[in-house]
């Protein structure tokens, strides 16, 4: 508490003379944006006052210590530079990219703000970014035939008649508000639309998939990736972006249970114990001085430096950069994909997976050891700042050994699926089938999906809840148990039948 | 963080000139019940020494301007409105109404205080709360034979002999503890005891269905609620009310996960990451200078206006006044019914529900469409605030699409259950059993109360999770897999036995 | 909010007289350690230096009042009495004790500071935890056939094979990663090893079980248990401990649904919403003042006063001491056993277990009755400083009930259990195989670890919705259901294939 009062009476007087919300720079054209927004949107011109954004030019931020400095572009339009980073500077950058501009007041003003006009100021982390699995999630979702599959099973409707489920496609609302609410939508111009407004009649136009923030949206640039999805609109806080409820939008899940075993973990009790007390502001983020535990940008993202200055870790907007394994969504654990686009990727049986069904990795594909390693360094220097070599060590030779083992339990559910599909109890590949639309193949999914991911996740990063009986070891051995539980009864009674049919021979 | 502190020193400028704590006018009664309880019962007294109860007699409340008064009664009674609200004013008031009214140092005391008395200062709230489902929370489920069968099915212990399950019904500790902890007890006199206190044998009522703070309960005086199941005891903090984990002691679970969707959504995330630099204890309560996103209270409660002082929403303790759609606790989303008492509802089939088994509405006892549309429309105008008109369009356009698909994939589960009911597998509605006690009966169950529900909440507060992964649609669609797979190998094997039974006549 | 600054500006003040980091005496060691740490890990220096132990040498800690004292000995080595506690005085303490010393820059330097090491200035906490079940959390699961059976078929990989799935025994970092996580490690010496450091070439011990903060864990001077589990390290701060994220890291899964239980509970809701404002660094703590709304610490460890400076509880580091009842881990719930080592139990079938597997407590080894209410009382009192006598005596009535019936329905599981042992259905043991390795069995093993725990601690801490549809008794009921369910279809099928038998000897 101590701790806060100084800080805050710290700040105060940094506050006092940093100038923050002095000059307030405002071009004519946001002005007149706030002159009506003021009143029709009040909570996002709120919103953007508290900004920095709306307290700070471009050009003073690139004055900035290379390590204290926000902006990646080593230059800024004149026409940009000396104004703060308001409504018409976002919504009316190149205009003539997008799709969805339309005329408004005399302003070409585009509605959907895109990674491509951020890189204006922000190049280099909308460079990395375009390296990021996340901006390719929509395509990897969608263009992949398997994990289409596992989504449109997931997500349509089902009817019951004579005795049959049958699935229909699901329409593009379910998609929007399901796996494309994280994945990202496309968004389209569907049509425009005349409005009575408090300026009298306008015309704006009608996009289909809006709303989204997905990280992999479809832009009507053309570009891909959603900055809002972790730059919360139209604050834009670099503290909302580094604490873990941003990332827990998306990653919380059982499918991805990450915040869930950063909540159980040691780091995440001291963030939710004693996190009021940290800086989530400071740029770059010391060690030590500015937190006590890491968060989820720490460990991932974020410049980290030590009080002295050193560089513990770059900035990445790559966000697999510090890590050499892919731990989750796939039914394998495995390097980490060569290109964020992963559709490209085809096994030996002619899917688009990174594995083999029997889970050995396509090669090819995915980053070697050598980079697996770098990768592991860059993450294991973060560690070293509050650990021990010996702990970091110990930390991560489990979880090498996790990833093999679940792995194997994975490898195990699926010998019993392939038994079910060659005994004819499921259709599966061989009958063209989905793999993912009958009931066992369903528990299949669980396996990997679910408790092996989980189980890695807890091993990870010491949530080791998540790796026992919240959707962890429990019921990766539970799963196979049932699994093999329903074969069995199946099996009985179809011997049964077989025996029947046999005795009707004599 | 500067935001907190400069909003902490105007707090502070404020403090000392409001004269909260100043004129600190106790009457003679509550300082008798100080006397011995602020040492029997510490903390009681100092949280209510914290409370705006204790800071400001009701004629101070009366004085405000209409926006920031608190009470909504026109006048106070002569004797209440000069003395701050304490232990005396409140569990002394309506004595002769209350059968849990005792004599305590000359007092009449009770002990359960009652909306009634709260009714007092707070009459609209009262008067709203009264139309409020919550108000019947207690009789909703207890009165209506439908839901009483789901409770007792769940609450009662089962014994296992002779191949066979049987169910008790459940005790009142067990009620208590389970399904009426939220939607209220019925608080009666059971007897009267006497203790040995600091002050010497003292005689007490003894109370059955008590402690207890539902929503619904039915208390000694005959009226309906629990004012502290939000304004808790006994600070009665508007801070506490307005904040997400209020709500969630009871909207949390899967049946209704409105607390973890929220925690899920942007909204959530906001609120976790920057909330505690909000102000929450102001009346009325600024959009965008307040607060940057919603909690639940904003959404379904609050007095909202904009800095300008313009009215985005009234207060109101109906808490469907601005919902068009009951999403929950139905077996099929449908429009809100008419009366807060549910319990005069009969479907065709004769039961106490509010659409048939197979879905459709009972629509004399829902409201139209007209009235829908104004309760979205009372919606739609606070999410205007942050929101464009073509985000909260597209936002309802999938929330209704959300509420068709769920209620067809809970009649897919509910044409399973009666095959299963037809072909013998479970006994249901026509052998006049309960439709929820049976295995195939509770994974139907789970259809509409988890999964159809959880998706709803997600689409509707838009935290995905729980509509795809976390109980949302996968489970959907893996549970009607999972009861037909469960009615087809009851059918292989009835199958086998009927052969055998042809069989074995000839 | 006003609290906030009126209290904040008291502890400015406050600090300002205090000293604390005025005469920071760091030793000539510790400040050695420092010289190089500092840079090496410097969030260690950084959290460390933010700590009491920066701050106060134990000498001046000896200074305080009985109740403000934070050290528990009489007297500390006159070596150590005049400096603060620094990395030299707890990590080359006792050094001749430690298996894991080792020379370093000319100091018997130990990793990991133990319990034995703590006890030169806490011993009456040390030797309260040593009676505490925890201590001995490592061998209760290791050394008891039983459990250990659980552990092993929870965490050994399974392989399928001709129809059959097979366990093996889990391998040392899965047992860490997964169990011992929490229950403790065994942290041996399994080698050396040369490191290339800042400093040139290095040696250091390889720990095995490293790393490990679990509360049972076994150290290498042979103490048990890990003070840092929950004082984390290095800021040891008691806030920290005393907030419900700490206990939380092992108390949160379905086994052991405790912080979710309190987040649902009004206490919860309390402490999440206003929690902030209050005092988590005062010892002693006092009720009504420093904080509202009791956290784990409160009820069960903290040492708790009135304003006044009456004690309502004595801290203890027994857990145990204020809880009569042990409702979770177990099969059925029981008074708690005497001793915290369990391992010595035998029920009248030679399992080491509390009670038989049909729920009969083996008393010879529990507290009896007397007890039982002395620690109920002790509880209690804590519970009447915000509650009245006739709250809290309902309260507990309730939770005796519940544990009567959730015992009975766990009996009713075993039931349906033993039949199917009895019918060759699974194997059991008579068959000498363990109980927990078939998927009924992990059905029955849901019921009491999952279901019943649940339930009991919705009640034990008022958060019903984990009595309810939060893995409560909706699964308590709907679980037995389906284990009758599963139980019917195999007999229907063995009796079609034992009729075929009969048929087939014609």
């Amino acid at each position: 508490m101590k701790k806060v009062i100084l800080f805050a009476l710290l700040m105060l007087f940094l506050f006092a003379q940093s100038g923050i919300g002095a000059n307030v720079l405002i071009s004519e054209d946001t002005q007149t944006c706030i002159d009506c927004h003021a009143s029709v949107h009040p909570g996002i011109v709120a919103d953007w006052k508290k900004s920095l954004h709306a307290g700070r030019t471009p050009a003073q931020g690139l004055k900035r210590d290379r390590l204290k400095r926000r902006v990646s572009s080593k230059k800024v339009p004149e026409t940009l530079a000396h104004n703060v980073v308001g409504c018409a500077e976002c919504h009316t950058m190149n205009a003539d990219k997008h799709k969805d501009s339309f005329e408004h007041n005399g302003y070409d003003i585009h509605i959907v703000v895109s990674p491509e006009d951020c890189a204006t100021c922000h190049p280099a982390e909308v460079r990395q970014y375009g390296k990021n699995l996340m901006s390719h999630a929509h395509g990897n979702l969608q263009n992949n035939p398997v994990f289409r599959s596992l989504a449109d099973s997931t997500n349509g409707v089902q009817s019951f008649n004579n005795m049959k489920l049958s699935y229909k496609a699901p329409d593009a609302y379910t998609n929007a508000d399901s796996c494309l609410f994280c994945h990202g939508t496309v968004i389209d111009i569907k049509g425009t639309e005349t409005r009575d407004t408090v300026e009298g009649e306008m015309s704006f136009p009608i996009l289909s998939g809006w709303p989204n923030q997905g990280v992999g949206r479809i832009n009507p640039d053309g570009s891909r990736g959603s900055c809002s999805a972790c730059h919360t609109r139209h604050g834009f806080s670099i503290e909302m972006a580094r604490k873990p409820h941003t990332c827990a939008e998306c990653h919380k899940g059982p499918d991805v249970p990450a915040y869930g075993v950063y909540s159980a973990s040691k780091h995440g009790g001291l963030y939710s114990a004693l996190g009021e007390e940290w800086n989530f502001d400071s740029v770059p983020w010391v060690v030590g001085k500015d937190f006590s535990a890491p968060t989820c940008a720490t460990c991932h993202i974020s410049l980290l430096v030590t009080e002295d200055g050193e560089v513990l870790a770059e900035r990445t907007h790559q966000m697999n950069d510090r890590i050499p394994w892919r731990i989750f969504g796939l039914i394998y654990a495995h390097p980490h994909p060569k290109s964020p686009d992963t559709t490209t990727i085809k096994n030996r049986a002619g899917l688009s997976l990174p594995t083999e069904l029997t889970g050995e990795p396509v090669t090819e594909y995915l980053i070697g050891e050598k980079e697996q390693e770098k990768r592991q360094k860059r993450m294991q220097k973060i560690c070293l700042s509050c650990h021990s070599q010996g702990w970091v060590d110990g930390h991560f030779a489990r979880l090498q050994n996790t990833i093999t083992n679940t792995n194997e339990m994975t490898l195990t559910a699926t010998k019993i699926l392939l038994t079910a599909w060659e005994k004819g109890f499921a259709k599966g590949l061989a009958r063209k089938d989905s793999i993912f639309n009958e009931a066992i193949e369903k528990k299949w999914v669980e396996q990997w999906l679910f408790y092996a991911n989980s189980t890695r996740f807890a091993s990870a990063m010491a949530g080791a809840d998540y790796g026992v009986f919240a959707n962890g070891r429990w019921y990766l051995s539970k799963n196979v148990q049932e699994m093999l539980d329903w074969l069995k009864i199946r099996l009985a009674v179809t011997g049964g039948q077989k025996e029947r049919d046999s005795q009707g021979n004599h």
